[in-house]
């Protein structure tokens, strides 16, 4: 612990505070629903938020102050690498996840940054090694360098493209070396600034034929991690292709991607595209393509993404119960892709916000499982529409009625009433489970 | 018990099912920090969403089932003050409000429709008598008729203008009548359509003078309710004047009416107008105008008011926090301006619904006697503040420095370092105070 | 002219105000890029809008002043439809469209709506006729009626669902008898309220079954016209299943039914999306889905419906020069889905607004038409993806490449650079057109 | 011309392209309502967006490519001020604003940063005296160094108050060295990040008390420029306290500043409060503060301040208009707070996108005093107000009504009926202003 071996000492007191450090309901070993709570919870930690997030915001200078910045870009990229894997120890966290970009310098080619890349992820194999760690996923950074203005696959360069390529597939081997589970593809420049001088179809296609040359090429060194798209309607670029769930499904099929492709969802970007990250969710589920999800919380009042550490015990609720749906998110995870605030610039905040979004996915957790095991929704929904287990439901089901054989019968039959929802009842009841 | 004697049967079951009638948090005589509940939460059912609303939407057809129907607008009037103190007693709910066209029928002419709420008044008053139930406030519907298209007190036709001060002048007498503890002005349509054809300085004058009528009236009868001004930003009108709580303030400090006004604030206005509820709470505070609340919850994705009843514990904890700090609410009270979702058209769904908001409020309450006992958050603002204890920050408060001295001061001290918020950390602190 | 022969006066004078009921813009024969613009703009009336809104709104009582009201509801139907051919041959419009229940009283059972139905089309069917105007589309209206309460094809009730199954087999025939070139579905409630009581999953299933019945009942009866699905994200429901047009073709791909289906796509319900209009009508083309068009505009700062009458010149620029880029828009066409201003409650209004919008969509054909021909967008995009006609560029496009390839090439290669895209300079270019 | 003498060829053509540098609407002797264009558009660069913007947003590294970069922070703060009085120039441009934080290097201290200022400024004193270029306004950068974060004025530190002091006061002695006709605040960081640790009287009672000693000092030196507050709702803050026009003019009132402070108003400031800019505008002039404006235009569907050039005409049109009904902005002006887009990263475009904003303020000018001329707005106004002309108005208007004799007016009087507002007709009537 050579990073983190003196943290400051607790500020502020509430009901409890023997120890801010200390969990409060995330408890590893516990077991909810027949398994630990590890297993359902398979938290990851961002290298970029954790590791390089400097604090600046669109006005102002940076403010995080970090003790490993070394004299070298290579030496700041090794000690990284050291305190990265303290706080995954200290948090108990088995996971993590980064871009090629957070972990090694640039330096002053692509050759370059690939040989920096292959150093620093030795250290990483190293640190794996010895204490059992995993890759959840790694990605490609294709958004920050100025040559992917106009977007790296959607790009009207051919040449971009080629580098956008070469990344990718530097991507892959570093999964194939770091055995990632998973990887990720976030367009955050494959859309458009102005449609004015946008050819949409145009890079569309040519996103789908980068995809699948990152299929081919994973079957070619064998290889295949779950490929993941993480949607987000917009910021940086003013329209960004893989808008929502929805769109990325609509982009899937057309190009026949089902497969090999699953949604990386993240919360924030829910909300961003006007929707509840639980009905993201539900969407993945009803394509059969919940990946993996990036755990953070926005604010629904502001316009932008503000990566915020998840502490809404609603929402952690809702995720978890379908998730619990879904049977479990492996081989994804949840990961905190989540920055501490400007204002919480201190080394002790990198530990003190991942307690936060852990306990209280913990709380989620333990909602949604007694949700789930009481069977509160799964009654009121068999309720509903138990028509459907009726006579005329059944046909219906079966594919036995059609558009006359259904006139007759609303012909022949009286106006049908329905039953009111309760809405009010069963949202006071839902804080019975959450309080 | 007419109207409500035959509930029906409880449907969803939950944890705590036993009786979906009964209160699970709000106890009418428990002390929490010195007073009742029922003295913290001075509730209100509102006449309109309760007794009038038929769930009907810009889309749809009514839905609500209600029983107290007549065979003429005035029997259905009587009904429903009656089955409305019913749901009162049910509740045990002290206060209501009103719109004077909520209790009658508007009939053909202005004499008509006073005639009828002079009846009808008379109906109130002998309840009230009985019950112990008390007036709230009530208010002059000046949005719904044709002849207030383009506003009331901001119309562009001096006649409109004439009906606006009697409907105003016979809210006043009926306040006098049943001691309404408040009169509230809310503006639906005092604001504009189109900039393109309004005069808004003209238009606000005249809104003013309505105003300094309604002071002189209320002096005069010897009847001084206190006025609040309800803000809110837009709907119906595509901009109304009074759109949140600092705009209305800089409107009263324009037309000097501090001492006589002060504000009725509705949380899902202020999600409308892009602020927290809290936010508002507070602006108001800072200029001794909170009055009362109007108590609802809106869908931040969604852009219009859903007036949802209030059912999330974050939101009735920070209220209620504000409403300790200012000392409570009275003469002001906390009115239920939430109506039943479409779908809860049942009769029985007006007293689920007042239970669940009722329930939320009181476990809100509680959250925040819990943090202002503890003093969690003083205690947090004090260390957070603590320089301005000191000399420099003492002369400074004391308008004892100019720009100056702490030039001088600042040319000669080091750049200021501040602390960590950990932000994060209070936010997770906080859920151990609501769960 | 029975319902319009005495058209009010002109009140406001400007620049050329001679006439208010002159197209200034609009000249249907005048030819645009070899076809004249009544070809180019097949605009259609709805009515809806036009027939039986009355000027109500959330917080208001009707104020639409319009002299067909009968003594019965049949009368005023009949009286209806004679003001609605009034109203299109005024406006020299030779399409129009509607929902069953505009056009029919819905009596007391479904038996006599239809009847009725049968009586008001029969009478449709004469004034075609004499007029030579066609039906672009008809749709069924299955979100009002309290039934509907919780969808149609979606409803948790296979009676509803029926219900839903009957009106859209009328619908098919009516659409056959008025030899309608197009059917609409629009699902206003087929969606939810709460993700809590619904399975989203079920539901979307038991929608596109309705729609593979829909086009199996076409075929026995041998009239096919383009089935349409008019994406909208929410209102009334709080969130709908056609969200946008991606969402849309998400769907359509997942059931198999891009042979049979396309998009009607509205200006108001992209921005409720956050989407632009021509955003939308571009994601159509990618998919070749472009079918339709409800020719209106919203407010971006309301987060409601409003459905303007078309007056921004840069909107109709853009989405005509879609359209112009689609080939055109037959068999669909341009609809009015638009309603007057509460504030424009004469008869007059309903002939003007329709004025305003047609001049508005002649004026934005004729600067899209100006791009079109002098190829500005052309080459500036032309210019832009240049790239892609080198070498390494065609072999990309030519499926030559794959990730090993791309990265030797950009690992022998300096980082490519892009050029400015001068975007602002485009803009102002843009406005010489415009103007 | 140093930096600017080899502007890039032209690439794309259009109508009219013979020069891609020359104004096609601002001609700045053209006389409009008596007035030459150049003293109705008091045009004035920024010097932020202009010399110092890199083109990083939160997700890409710096694109801009420039010419200026020295060997040193002075050496390239010196020739900035070259460059940038070469563009003055070159664009016609007699205004010009700043931050001290734009023109001179912060240095290691405060003192160092100070001299750093004194030096610059007598470089851009020399460039003002040789050129004739005035100084519109200039401001303390108080929002982007990490001491800034939790505010200036309103920090919670007092040693952080100084410093902001501090800066207070050098800009006013720069002020008045350049003699600056404005002097501007904008409270970027003047908000909160979470209300939970935040005082917000507390902290808005401490602007007041540099505002005041603001105006002190200004009276000391001899020296008043018109100060100036700057509203903006959001970003960086969470929530700032100059939300909006009509809530910084609450504060002004509140603290009795109305006669020292107006308001500086921008575009997309108006808009992220959920606001048009002629609404900011109508605000402003009805509590006589309209001081001046920062010309630019927002992503109505994005959520921050995108600062982009002002290329929309109906904006610029409304956005004249209220500056004619205002007489004039002076001693104010038109400064284009507006950065080119990430992807117009060459030298060229700062002279391209300055054109592209003059020439749409130019023709939204020209098409405003047209609108004036005819009085085609003020005859449409005064005929919808036209009532209080008559008797009953007039007396409203002389206060010799009272609630009494109004409401006996109306129980007198029918019903008054109301006039079709027309709008749709008067849109489309204003298209024809326009175009």
């Amino acid at each position: 612990m050579k990073y983190f071996e003196n943290l400051e000492a607790i500020k502020y007191e509430g009901p409890t505070t023997e120890n801010l450090f200390a969990f409060r309901h995330y408890n590893p070993e516990e077991v909810v629903m027949g398994k630990t709570m590890k297993e359902h919870l398979r938290f990851a930690v961002a290298y970029w938020h954790t590791m390089t997030q400097d604090g600046t915001d669109p006005f102002g200078q940076p403010t995080n102050i970090r003790n490993w910045n070394g004299s070298t870009p290579m030496e700041t990229a090794k000690n990284r690498v050291e305190a990265f894997f303290e706080i995954l120890e200290k948090l108990g966290i088995e996971y993590f996840c980064f871009h090629d970009i957070d972990i090694a310098p640039e330096g002053d080619s692509l050759e370059e940054f690939f040989a920096n890349i292959d150093e620093i992820t030795d250290l990483i194999k190293e640190k794996m090694d010895q204490t059992g760690i995993k890759l959840l996923w790694n990605t490609a950074n294709m958004f920050s360098q100025p040559h992917f203005n106009n977007g790296a696959a959607s790009s009207n360069s051919a040449e971009v493209y080629a580098v956008a390529a070469a990344q990718v597939k530097k991507g892959l081997d570093i999964s194939k070396k770091l055995n990632g589970q998973n990887y990720v593809f976030w367009g955050g420049r494959e859309g458009y600034e102005s449609l004015l001088n946008t050819d949409m179809a145009f890079e569309q296609d040519n996103i789908a034929r980068l995809f699948r040359m990152a299929i081919a090429y994973g079957e070619k060194i064998g290889h295949k991690p779950q490929f993941l798209i993480e949607p987000k309607p917009k910021e940086p670029s003013k329209h960004q292709y893989d808008f929502d769930a929805a769109t990325t499904m609509a982009f899937i099929q057309k190009y026949g991607l089902e497969g090999d492709f699953k949604l990386n969802l993240e919360a924030n970007h829910a909300t961003l595209a006007g929707h509840t990250f639980e009905h993201e969710l539900n969407v993945a589920r009803s394509y059969d393509a919940l990946g993996s999800i990036d755990a953070n919380q926005g604010d629904l009042l502001l316009g932008w993404d503000t990566d915020e550490f998840p502490t809404n015990i609603y929402d952690t609720a809702f995720t978890m119960y379908e998730i619990l749906e879904n049977g479990g998110i492996a081989p994804g995870g949840i990961n905190f892709d989540a920055k501490v605030r400007r204002s919480s610039f201190e080394m002790e905040d990198l530990i003190l916000a991942h307690i936060a979004g852990m306990d209280t996915y913990a709380r989620g957790l333990k909602i949604a499982a007694k949700l789930k095991e009481d069977g509160y929704l799964d009654k009121l929904k068999e309720a509903r529409y138990a028509s459907f287990k009726g006579d005329l439901g059944q046909r219906i089901l079966a594919d036995e009625e059609d558009l006359e054989t259904l006139s007759e019968y609303a012909l022949t039959h009286d106006t049908p009433a329905l039953e009111s929802s309760h809405l009010e009842m069963v949202k006071s009841r839902l804080n019975d489970y959450l309080v």
